[in-house]
């Protein structure tokens, strides 16, 4: 596996595949991985020739009072991690290299899919991301990219402004990973402490509580919303964020739930660690 | 010459080229060919084994008062004109191919690069400009792009645009062409009168009065400023958008003019067309 720390050097290697006919499947990563990660990169080396995976803490999809500064880092376990499985470069620039000095240059996908949910929480965030990803995909050249569907409104961003400025970049959503006991993996599990925990599984126990409502003939949104806010205050040190039961694509609340329903939690944990989490409420059979 | 309509047989086309290891020169218009478009071309010829031109009367650039509707087309002129120059690819596509339906994300290069001289008059002129440059980079994936220096801000915000994405793209800024009287070569020519004429000679000429006096000694912008705009005042029929003595850089305004101090004028042509013209004070050797 190659270690690739500028983009100079990264957009030379991706151009020598392109005249080879090779096609590059791609991961962005803030590192820290688990095996959420790994299954995005086993995933682009069935799609794609070769797979590249970046790593770069980004600093603008962060607020002024997030957590960028203690952000999890170990870049020696996840470079073993990575040539596991069967990654060709790990791209890992500095922030320097990425925001050259004087960078002034914003990508936004204006509107509703970034306002609501976590665009009202965290403003600028999907500003940050939609910028880096840019510059990502220019850098990289890949041929598909790979996100995961624990950061849904991520992967609706991306996908519209894919489309908007015509990135010829295919866009694979793929499925969360959970621990044995439902926890969603997330680099930012890495914040909680044990007594976190049954807080934590508030979140995807609820998904499991809106699907039995559903299954059961709840198809009401607020009533729904109801239930769930109660179920998750009853976890000791839960804090809500939002509650939202949403249409997939245009991330547009609704009043009836239907098979484009997702449910979209963010939590904050013992006032600490704030975790999100979603899923459709009828499950795909 | 291949004629191509939509994004997807550009991308395809380029990506063709890309394998065969070939070199794109790129020149994005707005068509109504004259001799100006006609030098970037031959400029890109020179410069890469193959040369695509884009059609796009850009509708996001034009503010709500502008001349969207009235701009000049002329596309089977055109078309004669880009194959006698040689083009390779003209890519003449629709708004509704290059804006998708529901589309959303703007470009945007923030601070005085945008904000001043053509921005201050004309708000959003420039996110509609990085953005549609965006789009047509990730469309025909060029490797030079050559631009005119009559649209000094713009270039100026490419080129910071260019870096700060990471496109990979070298950009080349190619010297103004004017008619045999010293007007500025502008599709927007094609608005002005008989009667307009005279009036619109004031910019080309207030370059050279700025030139003959910093020859004679003058270094002082507010001096120079007053003179210039009484010069433009004394043609019939003007009225002064801005006069401004600019860093070539970072378009702020300087006190005392220097080798790197361009003069920028934005003038109105009875109440009717606003020209644009700009250059270098002290002439390079």
């Amino acid at each position: 596996m190659k270690i690739l720390r500028t983009p100079q050097e990264m957009t030379a290697w991706s151009t020598e595949q392109a005249v080879l006919n090779k096609t590059i499947g791609f991961v962005p990563t803030m590192g820290f991985f688990h095996d959420g990660h790994l299954a995005l990169m086993q995933r682009a080396r069935e799609l794609a020739d070769l797979v590249v995976v970046s790593l770069f803490v980004n600093p603008t999809q962060f607020g002024p009072q997030e957590d960028l500064a203690a952000y999890p880092r170990h870049f020696d376990h996840d470079q073993e991690l990575a040539a596991s499985a069967g990654v060709d470069v790990l791209f890992a620039p500095t922030s320097e290299e990425m925001y050259p000095p004087g960078a002034t240059t914003t990508v936004t996908v204006k509107g509703d899919l970034s306002n609501r949910l976590c665009g009202a929480s965290r403003p600028g965030h999907f500003a940050g991301v939609a910028t880096v990803v840019t510059k990502l995909f220019n850098i990289v050249r890949p041929d598909l990219a790979v996100f995961g569907k624990k950061d849904f409104q991520q992967l609706a961003i991306i996908r519209r402004m894919t489309l908007d400025l015509h990135f010829g970049v295919e866009i694979i959503g793929h499925p969360t990973v959970r621990e044995k006991d439902g926890l969603a993996m997330s680099s930012r599990n890495a914040y909680l402490e044990d007594e976190d925990r049954e807080a934590a599984l508030s979140l995807s126990r609820s998904l499991e509580l809106a699907r039995t409502m559903v299954a059961n003939g709840e198809r009401d949104a607020p009533s729904l919303t109801v239930a769930v806010k109660q179920f998750i205050l009853s976890f000791s040190g839960t804090a809500v964020d939002y509650i939202s039961f949403v249409d997939q694509f245009t991330l547009a609340p609704v009043a009836e739930v239907n098979k484009d329903t997702v449910l979209a939690l963010a939590v904050k944990i013992n006032d600490r660690v704030r975790l999100i989490d979603n899923g459709f409420v009828i499950t795909k059979s």
